[in-house]
């Protein structure tokens, strides 16, 4: 068995692992992609929840497996949130994961997204232009959408990953996943465009990941090569059943679902 | 007939009687559920509201048929609209609906929620945790899941409701109801555990419970009921159509469209 | 050809922009709805964006193609990135839409959506209540639903037109567009009653409207006409496919996604 083969088999056992300890995701997510992001963790077998009172964030945090920062739709309360938030899970030594939605021109989830990927994020996850604007390297962006291509943002992630310790996965028509060294790991050439069609499947990617970090046990490049594969591959099958977007949305919870060893293994485009 | 089949054919008549008047459901609600109650509403047959402003919660509240007041995404400056709208409700003599959501170990929704519950709510609706967590007999809880048998919260349920003067409707796997003397009334074994798959489910039964208090007359036991049974139903309804949980989702709210006093009577299952 | 038979092309030569231009909508909107809105704008070939910060949102209304003001659940930190939204959009000359949900008897909505109708909207879209209401000639209104005959609101519509400089679409069984001289210049008959069992649909258009003006040139009465039209085909079209509502709001959206010329030409049911 090769190291890409491991990767999957790894992907697979914390799988396992997440359908059996149902972890508690506390997601800090936007208003735009909320419910699905809770459909998304419930779909795969974790147990969403969403607290928004700082004092509550303090006291929740540190009972949650684990904490998604994702700023897409931030504002000064929601910042201070997330920054009680971060504390607690650091204090109670639960991962984390930041999202950086949008991060570039916009300059309160900027300078928020800033001030919190130095307090040691277990994983980063954005697309190619979010990556490049969190590492400084440029502004660009245009909302949500990755203008920059993937290549270009790979320089960035490695650095990105080095800076901060935490495991970087730069998602796109290609997911790319750096270890906390910077080094490139692994390559997941599943999904399909329609995934961009539908609001929400990148943050609740970013979701996944902070539930597969939940029961990773520290193992963090598994558990975002984890999120990585399987909401790739269950694109892959999403668009089998749906090839429109709004019964599609639908086609990709249930293939959250559906997914098992066997279908990530013999579906897996993976490579280094 | 006997007492249940009585209860049955009251609540078949309340669903009538629902349909025909389109109840305006004031829903001060959580974040993640907000769009799937709104739409759990329209396809029971009710009209939702969401208005987050202390002083239109005021004046809405007065002339919608009734309000829900659900904690789970709690911040202060909701906590203050709630007040308000229970304030403004009571003055106009419409029902109110309590949803503890993950009350317990959460400090700002605990105290919010004893606060207003003793404000003469219609109903109380909530898993075992947190019917036990309201009545103050434990501080438990995992978020919105229900870690308690509904069996140890029945001695809390009948507690909380002579207190509070209020139905109280136990949700889970049976769910249980009592009355406002403390007495358990009926138990409902409808549903399946797919529901627990689909965030908002339970939330969009608070709001269908409050929908229902809309048009009683006063009778909140068969409202209550009503709301218990209608969505127990739908949940066997829409298991049947759909197997996994983003078209389960989408099944429950065709199934609650598609509710009738046939499909009620035929499916019941429903005991002391 | 006929006037009308030349709108109905130019709404389809205006979708092609759309899809091609994939123009940004940037949507401050209601919290119920805003997931479903985001689907809807992708779903025809738009991109949508939703900012809720003062500063990112003068920063972001200056980059967006469009801007959507809708009210629905308004409250005053919202209505202040509203007002700087609005400048921005207006300073960087990109069109703005208005949506004043459940304008009438609540007041800061009233009061807000008063405020920026006088700031040249390119579009205004509501049902006949809140037509009438912002008009000033009615406090009616039952929250988002329309008591008021759409008939009733057209003198209202034209007279809200000429003084504003808006296009004005007003929504219900039939559509009816004026243009900024206040005369009606089409009716839209399609569309099916299922489209109020589901939350969002109303919203979405106003959403679809602003899309359409942000690749319009100027020519809002098309954009207007494009946002009446396509909605309304795809209710025509997500019926014949599910009947009932929650099969139905994934159907839409699968029907915005489907539109095209030849299904546009061959179901518009317009008139002047």
């Amino acid at each position: 068995m090769n190291k890409l083969e491991q990767r999957v088999d790894q992907a697979c056992a914390l799988l396992s692992e997440l359908r059996f300890q149902n972890p508690l995701v506390y997601s800090l997510t936007n208003d735009v992609v909320i419910g699905y992001t809770a459909n998304a963790l419930l779909a795969l077998g974790a147990a969403p929840a969403m607290i928004h009172d700082p004092t509550e964030a303090r006291q929740f945090a540190a009972v949650a497996n684990s904490l998604l920062i994702n700023v897409g739709t931030l504002v000064k309360p929601q910042a201070e949130a997330m920054r009680v938030a971060v504390s607690s899970a650091i204090a109670a030594g639960k991962p984390w994961v930041l999202d950086p939605v949008a991060v570039g021109m916009l300059s309160l989830r900027s300078q928020v997204a800033r001030e919190l990927m130095v307090r040691c994020p277990a994983i980063i996850r954005g697309n190619a232009s979010e990556i490049l604007a969190l590492g400084g390297l440029a502004e660009t962006g245009r909302g949500v959408d990755s203008t920059a291509a993937v290549d270009e943002a790979q320089g960035a992630a490695g650095q990105l990953a080095r800076e901060t310790g935490a495991v970087v996965l730069v998602t796109g028509p290609v997911d790319y996943l750096f270890d906390p060294e910077g080094n490139r790991v692994a390559s997941i050439a599943n999904g399909h465009p329609m995934m961009t069609r539908v609001t929400g499947v990148g943050c609740a990617q970013g979701a996944i990941a902070a539930a597969f970090a939940g029961v990773a046990g520290g193992d963090y490049i598994t558990a975002a090569f984890a999120a990585g594969l399987t909401m790739a591959v269950a694109g892959d099958i999403a668009i089998e059943k749906a090839q429109r977007p709004g019964s599609f949305q639908i086609a990709l919870l249930d293939a959250l679902d559906e997914l098992d060893a066997d279908l990530l293994r013999s579906r897996a485009k993976v490579s280094l």
